[in-house]
């Protein structure tokens, strides 16, 4: 079933790509991010699923952009995979300090988080991306159970928290390799331990 | 100097107590946790300060209770202190895992964090009170560094976190003493490592 776009709009108009990303953020809002689908929020947006499917690979691309997230699980999930199995540990810590380092790149994430400490459906949403197209694709890849990545998440989330909201010093303005050298074991252990 | 009373109340009445925490509420949320004093806050409850002493042995004790927090650092840190080194890690976690298992508990500490995500007094007052009050007592109690703590911290928030916030499953099911077994080594880790 397509729907039809508005009369007048053209693919590749200037805010097509923005709409469809609004379309998304109310669609997820609604629906979660599992019960989410490409034609649902096409429909939403009044435009083909091709068309989506032209400016967005995935649902979970299309998450993190509508989000806002630095977290594009098509990347992160790969590069964390990639590379020496008794290193993995060390691969996460770095990437997460590389993705929360940036100011403007925090910020959508606290959002996020900050939503869905009030609000269930931002919860559901939240939850769902982070277990389905985050954790739970890096645990299946390294054949790990689940409560252990959760345990890995815990550690680095409550790292994030303490660095960026609750603002713990010296935690908050140690340095990177300071910061590998105390995490990346925790992480390592729980995931090849 | 002593501020005397309001005419017509007793020490002891129904619910000077509860004036007092009141009271103590609008400090705390005022100057922070460290520049709150007992003086100010028997001043802003309109008592004397031996009241409040009367009532509070301590400002730890007295924020705990005007926060409705599970936490009183006069009883917690020296459970964690108290006991062979080698196991520190394992009394933390099931001390945090004790702590949290009751709904009505965590409630106070949620909405404290909800608070402080959002309102730069809120952040502060509980930033203070977790460094001074607590973390630091058991890193300086162990002889650990303040960023070792902070990170073991790090840890066992983010636990909390997703389990009862973000409610990630299996976590937010499994059960203690698997917890324990999963945890507490990164805690030991962290502190006697």
């Amino acid at each position: 079933m397509t729907v039809k776009r508005r009369p007048g709009r053209r693919p590749g108009s200037v805010d097509t790509r923005g709409e469809i990303l609004a379309a998304a953020r109310t669609v997820f809002a609604e629906k979660g991010f599992d019960k989410a689908t490409v034609r649902g929020i096409a429909r939403q947006a009044q435009v083909d699923p091709a068309l989506v499917h032209h400016y967005f690979d995935t649902k979970e691309g299309m998450f993190a952009q509508a989000m806002h997230l630095p977290i594009n699980p098509e990347e992160v999930v790969p590069a964390i995979l990639e590379g020496p199995r008794e290193e993995v540990g060390e691969r996460m810590v770095r990437l997460l300090l590389k993705l929360t380092s940036e100011d403007s790149a925090r910020q959508p994430v606290i959002a996020l988080l900050r939503s869905a400490m009030t609000n269930e459906a931002a919860l559901v949403m939240l939850r769902e991306f982070m277990t389905n197209a985050v954790l739970f694709r890096v645990a299946d890849g390294l054949g790990v159970p689940h409560l252990r990545i959760e345990a890995a998440f815990a550690q680095m989330f409550g790292l994030v928290m303490a660095r960026y909201v609750l603002q713990l010093e010296p935690l908050a303005s140690a340095d990177d390799e300071e910061l590998v050298e105390l995490v990346a074991p925790t992480i390592q252990r729980y995931l090849t331990g």
